[in-house]
């Protein structure tokens, strides 16, 4: 199996992926990864002796986190973002990751690699930790600005098929994010889909507060990408500011840093409690070829966990298996 | 000036209602609590010598918070939230507080007292912590769950004239809610109100990110009822969270706690600067009589600083100023 890897994506890359996928390749022999990006840049972190497994692709543009999405997808055509979706796209390789901008990620995947038969609105998905350990799978988040009622109900499908295919969750709660509990709660769009997803062959707990989700509530969360996009966020934006002012006190006297030192472990454990690098990157449903986004921030572990996500996702045909479902949906609702 | 506090809403009412109403007409001669509740219940609160500026009119029903609004404020006519409302519309007082179930207080504003002139969608409001050691004040959380694009204009007037007059925010920075800073971001609601907020005679900051509100990145920030819900409760989810784990960790063994100890001052002053109590409770705006909700938690101090807000909506007359920039802003469109 052949994953194309952008080397240049994420806010420490090339180290991270160069290091990423050294480790991937290393657990997992059956996989090649394909380096995308500056080669000079690439060789640096790799070792004199380079694994079989281990390939190069020498482009000369990188797409930048702040680059505008559309315009950047279209210009810099030999970018490593672009080429690794375009490699995807000619099956040279089975599946691409980055770490790079999402937007220019979303929109090469929409441009290159194209939509799946039967799907108007491929979609982003992300990770939310939760406190069971385990991480929500909150679908869309950003990919389709104003979704339609069968949109949701397809990303509930999808949703629903990589968390049990790829994060190996078995019968996966699928919830619908809403502003209350009971049926009949929330807007228009989610009044639609409540009985949609009632309907269809998933396992559906009903609408989701956004104040439960990190309680862990379900494992696959549906919602259009306007109200994903807020949800994903807000919670890391209300985590970053709560870390940020818990350290300016836990480090605001000599007494206090000392009353950190002795919670430091625990605020380790705490930290990994939090962390979902382990759960490599969430992937771009809906697209004819398998395409991961990795988080901006992945390190050489979060790399090494997206490629072996990418590798599950082709190995489990988790596409093909999604055009099953989705006319197997398509049939009953007839 | 007298002020209908439903003595019977929130978590710890009425011990919190009673003694925060004392604490409030204590603070300022001016202001006449009225006590809409259970008699017996608030009068065991209250001293044997009751002040002349404590008033009770007693009810014989109670709104439960995990009541069915709309059901509720229909049925439970004698209910103390349903009166106080009742009285702010008769005018036999100036305001109207509660603490108890919001969406029973919201029908019950909807239904008894009316909407404000030209407003078409009146809209909640609430307060997100910032790092700044202010709030963001935040609408709609809630009212309206299909808003259209000129009920967000209103709510970024009603919010701007609020933020200024009551909170006492110069010039108030407005932000309208999205999933990018750039203009032309977004779903077609936020597309569309855009170009209305930055030609409304309005302080507007442009678009800003969920995960930068609790920086401070505005002082009012304006979004449907559906996405602020979602904001507002995954902010506080996260908190909530975020909290109860680092609770976990620092008292899993006794040398944890040893640190916990030490730290417990930087703690507690961290805890205040996310505290929100003293900004009392969040208005419902585009009402004809002000309706104040105050947090379902809210303590003594929380009630006693909602009165200083209701107090200050009155004497204001932000009413009056809503409805005058209101025209001003529709005679300036047309």
């Amino acid at each position: 199996m052949r994953i194309a890897l952008d080397a240049m994506g994420g806010d420490n890359a090339p180290r991270s992926t160069v290091l990423g996928a050294l480790a991937a390749v290393k657990e997992n022999p059956s996989i090649t990864v394909v380096l995308v990006g500056d080669e000079q840049a690439i060789r640096s972190h790799l070792p004199q002796e380079i694994p079989s497994s281990i390939e190069i692709v020498p482009t000369t543009e990188v797409i930048q986190p702040d680059d505008e999405p559309v315009r950047a997808v279209r210009r810099k055509k030999n970018s490593s973002l672009v080429v690794a979706v375009e490699m995807a796209r000619e099956k040279i390789v089975d599946a691409a990751i980055s770490a790079g901008n999402t937007g220019a990620l979303m929109t090469a995947g929409l441009l290159y690699a194209g939509r799946m038969e039967g799907i108007e609105r491929p979609a982003l998905a992300a990770y939310i930790p939760n406190v069971k350990g385990r991480v929500t799978l909150t679908l869309d988040v950003g990919a389709n600005m104003d979704a339609k009622p069968h949109h949701l109900l397809q990303y509930a499908v999808m949703g629903s098929l990589y968390a049990e295919k790829v994060l190996g969750f078995e019968n996966p709660k699928v919830g619908l994010l809403n502003v209350g509990t009971e049926e009949g709660k929330g807007n228009e769009l989610t009044k639609a889909v409540f009985p949609l997803l009632a309907e269809a062959d998933l396992n559906f707990v009903g609408n989701i507060e956004a104040r439960d989700v990190m309680e862990g509530a379900c494992d696959v969360l549906v919602c259009d990408g306007f109200v994903g996009n807020v949800l994903l966020k807000s919670v890391e934006g209300a985590a970053s500011t709560i870390f940020s002012l818990l350290k300016q006190e836990f480090t605001s006297s000599l007494i206090n840093k000392v009353g950190a030192a002795i919670l430091k472990p625990g605020l380790s454990r705490f930290k990994k409690r939090m962390d979902y690098a382990e759960y490599g990157g969430a992937p771009l449903l809906g697209l004819r070829s398998p395409v991961i986004k990795a988080h901006g921030s992945s390190d050489e572990k979060a790399i090494k966990n997206a490629i072996a996500s990418a590798a599950l996702f082709v190995k489990q045909d988790v596409n093909d298996v999604i055009q099953e479902e989705l006319q197997k949906n398509r049939t009953e609702s007839e």
